[in-house]
């Protein structure tokens, strides 16, 4: 019997310039960046420029990039009038995954090639991406879409598109560097679908679109939902370690503890957890801060009673820090495509500039050779 | 440095029951029966039936089955909508993929697990994609939509629907024949792609969709399309030979000879060619039959001088058969989804049956640890 790969744990299925994550010492780096330089010094437009174009832009570079993009945030009609009909059961990540395919109808012309440089003139995607969330949103809320803003950054633009209401200075710089910290995460299953089906040659609009769906499934995106439906239980603070210890004692599992490759506390779990205390201090409400820390405390000392250190991850404080946002939950995973779409793209390019149509084979175990019986003697 | 399996060649990455391709004898099995037994004896219906549940239906299973596939053929009417207002430069296979979402609003109450068991309630999908096809190719001809019939085959149903008339016996025996045979084929892209997804615990409906993403890349589907732009240019069957042996000189690839797994002849293709010999019969039209052969014979010869035997694929004849059957070429590929939509579905129910979320990793070739020089001094 062959060697089975289930999951494909362990393969180590290419090679990539793009993202390295170092779990034993909890870095993360774009390119070579580390992710704390990155979201201190770089907007999410000029991190989406690194991603596509493997290097960081200059102020011309920047000027242009973001200009382009920022115009490209408008959706044509029948766009929004998809988006507005699309049927209530759905959620608003299938919604997505089709959105992308209805924006690919709109491409530039001559765009229609799995080539790497299509590719990035779809940067118009991940313009378009936060006002089809924006424009879904307020349909469910029976309200009308809000056009785009091209004085306001990415984040700070989706915030607006929500509301209505321009965000201050730290809630904008809060919601772009969210984004910057989401933006990609080296091979995973979203990643990876994207990279399968470009590896086709099929165009980047489908690879994103069967990113998405990925990153829908239960296993990938949410768990920071699961996270606040936590909070949402424990309601107060004070009832927090409580909970926690009753949790365990029942070994129940507590969300957004722990992470498969992080050895150490996960980079993007601190930065995130700052952003926080910055919202609880500028909004003056304190109330998921102190929730959460203490979980935080009651799982760390049960944990260390055990020997084993187990730190927060992103998806812990990310939830309460949207939810601070003004982000409804069921937009909390659409949020995280609208990120990790720069990231999906750039793998897309990479994967498109040496390609390899990925195939692997499975080990047959069933029968061969059966007869068949006539319907009627069955 | 770790060993890379570039395009995952080689790697096992499951165990499966539902298909086996014998390459060197040239045998198919779907579920350990042949593909010769099940053209022969047993509708697309009862194949997906066999499928999506392991085995042969008996009398009243199949009725059931086959009464509630018929029943769910209609398309709501938002959703004929949306396939009509589909922006008119994308490829249906774009639309296809979106429309797999749309329809995911429509699901039935309480299929919204990722759940084996829900899966085969998502026959649904199976039922309408011959409907959307053909929804979308009379909206591009200014026609109206043909309702479906419930007391045809599926393929005849199809075929009925794209031109309004009733397919002869033979035509439409020949439609659902063909949707046999690409009805399953193992691993390959767009089922590995769909596993992936479905690995994630997303929904079927995301997994399928993002299936068909891959199916429309030009290194999986659309060599059928490549073979009839090639019989265009040949044009007369007596011009075939001196055209094959000017490609071979100048070095080029004749399209729709051999297959990367099957070392004999590809069963499906000795099965399509016969049923290209059927429909050249009954339509008193040999026209692209003889051309088929004389390019076929001609690279034989050639192939002969050197030694090495390549056989014609089941992309060779099958593009002139669905010519023959009123089918626009493109079309092609999205009748190769209708198809093979019961296969993946099937390696959907197997994957969550015992599943485990892919994650293979990348071997990280790029620097670490570069610093941010600021925007104005880059």
């Amino acid at each position: 019997m062959p060697e089975i790969a289930k999951g494909l744990e362990g393969v180590v299925a290419a090679e990539s310039r793009i993202c390295k994550i170092d779990g034993q010492n909890g870095k993360l780096y774009y390119l070579g960046y580390s992710i704390e330089d990155l979201v201190k010094s770089c907007s999410f437009e000029e991190v989406t420029f690194l991603l596509l174009n493997g290097q960081l832009p200059n102020r011309a570079q920047l000027d242009e990039f973001s200009k382009s993009m920022r115009s490209q945030r408008s959706l044509p009609d029948p766009v929004v009038r998809m988006i507005r009909e699309f049927p209530d059961r759905s959620h608003p990540m299938e919604m997505l995954q089709a959105a992308v395919l209805y924006l690919a109808g709109y491409r530039a012309e001559g765009n229609e090639a799995a080539d790497p440089n299509d590719c990035r003139k779809a940067v118009h995607l991940i313009a378009q991406l936060p006002t089809v969330i924006a424009v879904w949103q307020r349909a469910r809320e029976g309200k009308k879409p809000i056009e785009p803003r091209s004085d306001l950054s990415h984040g700070a633009n989706f915030l607006y598109m929500l509301s209505g209401d321009e965000p201050g200075e730290v809630i904008g710089r809060v919601m772009d560097g969210c984004l910057v910290l989401h933006a990609e995460h080296s091979f995973n299953a979203s990643t990876f679908t994207g990279r399968v089906v470009a590896s086709t040659l099929s165009t980047c609009y489908s690879s994103i679109s069967a990113a998405i769906g990925a990153l829908y499934g239960s296993l990938h995106g949410g768990a920071n939902e699961r996270v606040m439906e936590m909070a949402d239980k424990i309601v107060e603070p004070e009832k927090a370690a409580e909970w926690v210890n009753r949790a365990l004692d029942k070994k129940e599992k507590i969300m957004g503890m722990g992470h498969r490759v992080y050895r150490a506390k996960d980079p993007r779990a601190i930065i995130i957890e700052e952003y926080l205390e910055e919202l609880t201090e500028t909004t003056g409400d304190a109330g998921y801060f102190k929730l959460l820390k203490e979980v935080e405390r009651t799982f760390r000392e049960r944990m260390e009673e055990k020997g084993k250190p187990i730190y927060p991850n992103v998806d812990f404080f990310s939830g309460a820090v949207y939810r601070m946002l003004g982000i409804p939950t069921i937009l909390f995973t659409p949020v995280f495509a609208m990120s990790r779409i720069s990231g999906w793209l750039s793998h897309i390019i990479e994967q498109l500039e040496d390609n390899r149509i990925y195939r692997p084979t499975a080990h047959y175990v069933g029968e061969i050779g059966k007869k068949i019986v006539p319907l009627e003697q069955r």
